[in-house]
């Protein structure tokens, strides 16, 4: 049923992820390819008002289980939306952000049980997964002082230490689909990693 | 751990959960006990914009699955925030709808996978089940003829007649916890009935 290809861009804020998807959408259609350049949260109209509800300051008594689920509530809304017809009409979905985010900020980063978050966006996604992942891998302090601070952005330094460590963790796991490559260096050199990355993976 | 009360009132929209829960809460105050009465979905001011996006009729496309994932959403977050802080303090705590109405209404109603939504609101609720369930029954037709016509008010009858068979069901399973009482009469018909369970079950 699925002819696309859905290819996911993970990595902490700031590490290049919107750049480079825009670099790679390019580099595709020039190639004749059908590219849909996409996010999460807030890849649908709907996921965009759930994503003012995670980043509104003022809810800084958000729970953690709340926030999973709106993450995946948004999720769910954009597969079945956006990503699944996409594919079924055989394009490449480039997606910022997917199930792996989920895993590493709520399940590394805050802490919270890993299988339970598994579960949930298994069945927000009914089943969906990847066929690439690349993970843009810096160092927090080299990719947190690229962006400004809503609430997500003020926690610690060692929080983003426990999620860099999920993402490497995921990959480690998941070799046949998850792809490290290092976010540092111009943006020309990184979209050359990407390149090869590709090249390497799909011919 | 837990030294209040948990009571949830269930059942269609126009069958009196609000009015039986004034009632109630007033006849329990009278008896020197505490009482807090709230309601799902919207129990929080983050709930309230959840609820919000919930009711918005230009969400005509939202996925039953975004759907009953934004609903454990806010049953999150009014749990962790209101009704165990309000049951560590050993009040009474009226609840309308819980999980039983996510069962119903997505998994009787629009047939979706009941499992499925009882292990995504398990986890939602950190497994906090009602001390007694008080399902208010009555035929669809009577009880919609009452209410006022937003998005989910405007599914057809089929589809609460099949919500109505899940309260039912439940209640069938759950003998000791869900008890169904008729909705119809006066307002004070049904009230006694209340009290009448409320006798029996709790001295």
């Amino acid at each position: 049923m699925q002819q696309g290809l859905f290819i996911t861009f993970e990595g902490i804020d700031g590490v290049g992820k919107t750049t480079q998807a825009v670099q790679l959408k390019k580099s595709l259609e020039v190639q004749g390819k059908e590219v849909l350049h996409t996010f999460e949260p807030g890849g649908t109209q709907l996921g965009q008002q759930i994503r003012a509800l995670l980043l509104n300051p003022e809810h800084e008594n958000i729970q953690s289980m709340t926030e999973i689920l709106l993450y995946a509530a948004d999720r769910a809304q954009h597969v079945y939306e956006v990503i699944r017809p996409a594919l079924a009409e055989g394009k490449i979905v480039l997606c910022e952000r997917y199930v792996d985010s989920s895993v590493a900020y709520q399940g590394y980063g805050l802490r919270l049980d890993i299988n339970a978050i598994k579960d949930v966006n298994q069945w927000a996604t009914g089943g969906l997964v990847p066929d690439l992942t690349i993970y843009f891998d810096a160092d927090p302090l080299y990719s947190l002082a690229k962006t400004d601070g809503d609430r997500i952005e003020q926690r610690t330094i060692e929080y983003y230490n426990r999620v860099r460590n999920g993402f490497l963790e995921i990959a480690e796991n998941e070799p046949e689909r998850v792809i490290v490559i290092s976010a540092l260096g111009t943006r020309q050199e990184v979209a050359d990693r990407v390149e090869q990355v590709l090249k390497g993976r799909l011919g």
